[in-house]
């Protein structure tokens, strides 16, 4: 079967008419820019995904990377393909031309990567913390410390990463242990264990820059007590050469049902006396800094999850279109050829499906990346503020609702494959084992909807609720205009109803419930914010899609607008009306599990 | 970390409790039983799944069975396991005693081999699988086949499978190409290639029973022209002695996600000229008596999904208690100690629903195991037969709500778990693997769906779908004479409305409407019938537990009780609200899917 990664045309509609990539060529920062050099990073992205990333999708997954005890093998195949991505400027696309990137708007950034990803995004994997590493250091550390470590990051010689979680604390950053001595030469010897660190130890660069965070002796308890610091793999002289090494050792390698491209590692920091660290930024600041990788990082999880969503969809369209099995219910006749699977309505459900989950997902993703483009670009200091505000809001619902969907539409397109589905002959049970760790790392499903709920919303006087409400509204006044997205329209407006109301409800119940119970039920106000947004997000590409139809464009594009419709159709009937659901459970501070004694289980 | 596979106190509710199997010792067939030697039985299993599964439960799954070209290569430790299960009896539990079996009513010997299922599956899929071959054999086979294939399988000399499924017609048995030529021996020469065959080849046995579907020279087409034959993999001579190969040869093995204990083989029949087989019943009739076994396997399906649900909210549940991390919203102290998981809301929310979907799902497995008692030991004649009208109407959804809702209590498994839930340190990111075949394998989740709204309901004037509601009606009315049950005895009955409205209309749309739009969401339909069918088992259990509490029972007791009632409270409160949307899809026949256009895509 020919092997399409993705759907290119949907790639542009999303960059050229969905959002409006094109304009921001008029910001300074983008003047070298034009549409040409965005298709030409995205074509770049193409050819690496599909000369060394395609080829060696399965391998990755069955070769996971092993430790000795003194070293980490890794399939020897993985370092070309990163090499490839580095040359190419693919590894930093964002990132100012001086340090060898493409200085792209991060919306193009995410497209001219989407192949890299949908391909293979673990083995991405290692460039993507690199970059969110350096972009780290460029905002809160010294000049020295970027040009020691960001410059060999950003040429692809040192690789980055974050480690965070420990043995005893996964989620619970107030308990980190990971202990910080300042020494008389103004540095800091680090002691602690680490787990779960992606990237941790390979064989792929020169050098591996952990920030690592950990509590300087007599440091307050709590994260208030907790500070960053860079840690090198190898200590780094004057003159930028790689030395001896420091006391980071690895300790093992977790063995993970997916995601088997990138490491993941548990590294013992200061077992002979302490690693040498140097602090970044002020002491006791360091979850401050951290959350400026982590933002990032949860947005990166959110993409991946979308990417191998879309990847999942497009194998199993391909699938249905090809494979012959059956017949249709009104068909009487056994003699009849057994029809391609596409042509049986519940097949199309599970296509439809996917692309409602997925392109949904994807399009939420580069909404987001549009507005850490406004934060960083926008002309105007107000449209800046507010995009700042958004984007802050919606961080969890970009990390999360992509990692809670993605993962159903990978299972679906198991389910297009049947039992073929359910074996390494095709990617598509990788893609779902990939795509399961998403709504565990950076932020748990259950932390992000509490960011949401106890932080996020009441945030600032309820500022970014707000902003992300107003704007739904101005999209629904847009989408009246269009005959065929009065429906939409009314039943997004009739949404935001069951948003409001249960935005009052619960608000109220912090107020006046014991706040253990009034956010018992965080995950349920995660999912109907999270299904309400993504009605947005489909709503405006209804009216996108609707643009497009009324310029009687040929009969390609036509299709194609078409299925944006259905999609959106899709969601609205089948999908978005579980919020009525959730909003009673809500409402009603239903108190099933809240109330449920451990001794009852 | 102890690992506790399954909760004894659970089963005991179950059989004891839930469904008085101790009354089924008042009927000849099981005169010989007692509550003791029930008790015996399950106790049996619960050692030989400790002793035996257990400790090889990870190493099965990391060292699949390979193929040399020649012949399988398999774990060595599982052979032991195997045979300690036939040599217990509970390779074929409900067996007449003549043939080695216990015996044991359907109910009791699913409790039995429920410690098995929970702690390997697949590994018990061997002789499961065997056993339902024999009972294949003997219901539809001659004394001749019996003493020559189902005896030394029942002595667990010999294995069975059945092979079905080809490579261009998956669930399509209509377009089944196996062909078979009548010799002048009156035997049949075999041709045609075979995949997923589980267990199709391996080292455990001296013999290999292959129930093969073909399609006999000059036979109809479509399914009423397919025949079925036992085709053994070495052939044997009158006194029973195993001789020489079949022409009966392995192709490849699958390499699945999961279920990697048992081998799943693409094989070969008749390459060397035609492998020999031997007509079971009469011509054209094969896929009346495969559903004999397929029925069978679809309860199998259904059972091992809750099974293995159940096993990981177990693991889960362990691990929630012990595992201490972050505080709760209301503590204001970061110098507190962490604290335990389970004391957060939503880890509660987490195993809650776990609960709620593998208790709910595997008492429905055991309510179809029950059926099955009744109908072929229920004293009276009209007892047995509504017993099989509603079995016959029920095992759709025995298959389909367990391998829907499994898997989605093994990914909350993993939830609870985070990061360590998607490694191998722990079993639940294995359980999340195998339990995904089981919406495939023995028809999917789309041809159940089809087979409940197209077949079941209409058959025989309704006659299971009423015999369903009747029952449903007689429990509601139990119901409430207890208190605490007034609520969802409320609810239950307002559901069976949306059923029958539901139900109602989409049989109207069939009259009036095309077919395949009529039928084109049958899988919420399968959904909503589901969700109420479990509610009600849930009302069952809830009945049960109010029984119990009324006997003032010890604190253990009552605490278990009082779980129950609150598993149900969530299943009410979360679950069961979910119809309201999916009545609304079906009534409106939602057609977003149906009239989606290949080209859209």
């Amino acid at each position: 079967m020919a092997a399409s990664i993705l759907n290119v045309r949907d790639l542009h509609f999303y960059l050229f008419e969905l959002f409006d990539a094109q304009a921001l060529t008029a910001r300074p920062r983008y003047a070298e820019h034009s549409k040409e050099t965005y298709l030409a990073a995205i074509e770049t992205g193409r050819k690496i995904a599909q000369r060394y990333f395609l080829p060696i999708r399965q391998k990755v997954d069955v070769q996971q990377p092993t430790f000795d005890g003194k070293q980490v093998h890794m399939l020897p195949e993985i370092k070309p393909a990163i090499d490839a991505v580095i040359q190419s400027g693919l590894a930093c696309p964002e990132a100012d031309y001086e340090w060898g990137g493409m200085q792209l708007p991060a919306i193009v950034a995410s497209v001219a990567t989407s192949f890299l990803s949908a391909a293979g995004s673990t083995t991405l994997g290692y460039t993507s913390l690199t970059n969110a590493n350096c972009n780290l250091i460029e905002a809160h550390g010294t000049p020295e410390q970027i040009a020691k470590w960001v410059v060999p990051m950003r040429q692809g010689r040192f690789a980055g990463t974050m480690a965070m979680t420990e043995p005893s604390a996964g989620s619970g950053l107030a308990d980190l242990a990971t202990s910080a001595t300042r020494t008389e030469e103004g540095r800091y010897l680090i002691t602690g264990n680490k787990i779960f660190i992606s990237g941790g130890d390979h064989n792929l660069s020169e050098n591996i820059v952990h920030l690592v965070l950990a509590r300087i002796k007599g440091a307050p308890k709590g994260i208030k007590g907790v500070s960053l610091f860079i840690v090198p793999k190898y200590l780094v002289d004057e003159t930028g050469a790689v030395g001896s090494r420091n006391d980071v050792s690895l300790a093992g390698l977790f063995h993970k049902m997916g995601g088997r491209g990138q490491t993941s590692c548990a590294i013992n920091f200061g077992e002979q006396g302490g690693s040498i660290g140097y602090l970044v930024g002020e002491e006791n600041q360091g979850i401050r800094y951290m959350f400026h990788m982590m933002n990032e990082a949860r947005i990166m999880v959110g993409t991946s999850a979308a990417l191998t969503a879309l990847s999942g969809y497009q194998y199993s369209l391909d699938y249905a279109k090809e494979r012959r099995q059956g017949r249709l219910p009104s068909s009487r006749d056994p003699l009849s050829a057994p029809v391609r699977i596409i042509e049986h309505a519940d097949v199309r459900r599970m296509l439809l499906a996917q692309k409602a989950y997925a392109e949904g997902a994807y399009s939420l993703c580069l909404f987001g990346a549009q507005l850490a483009d406004d934060v960083r670009t926008a002309p105007d200091e107000a449209e800046r503020r507010s995009a700042k505000v958004l984007l802050d809001f919606l961080t969890p619902i970009i990390k999360s609702w992509p990692s809670e969907y993605g993962p159903r539409a990978n299972s679906l397109a198991i389910q297009v494959l049947g039992g073929h589905g359910y074996t390494n002959e095709h990617p598509v049970e990788m893609f779902y084992r990939d795509n399961r760790l998403n709504s565990i790392h950076e932020g748990t499903y259950g932390v992000q909807s509490l960011d949401l709920l106890a932080r996020k919303v009441p945030a600032d006087n309820m500022a970014g609720y707000t902003n992300c409400i107003s704007r739904m509204r101005d999209d629904i006044e847009t989408a009246t205009q269009h005959p065929a997205l009065q429906e939409p329209a009314a039943a997004l407006l009739a949404a935001i109803q069951v948003l409001e109301e249960t935005t009052g409800a619960v608000l109220g119940g912090m107020q006046k419930l014991h706040i253990d119970l009034a956010l018992a039920n965080s995950v349920k106000y995660l999912e109907l914010f999270g299904n309400v947004v993504v009605a947005w997000m489909w709503l405006k590409q209804g009216i996108a899609a609707s643009a497009g139809l009324a310029r009687d464009p040929h009969a390609d594009d036509r299709n194609f607008y078409l299925g944006k419709l259905q999609a959106l159709k899709y969601f609205y009937a089948y999908e978005l009306p579980e919020i009525q659901v959730w909003k009673q459970i809500l409402c009603d501070f239903e108190d099933a599990f809240y109330m449920a004694r451990e001794e009852w289980f």
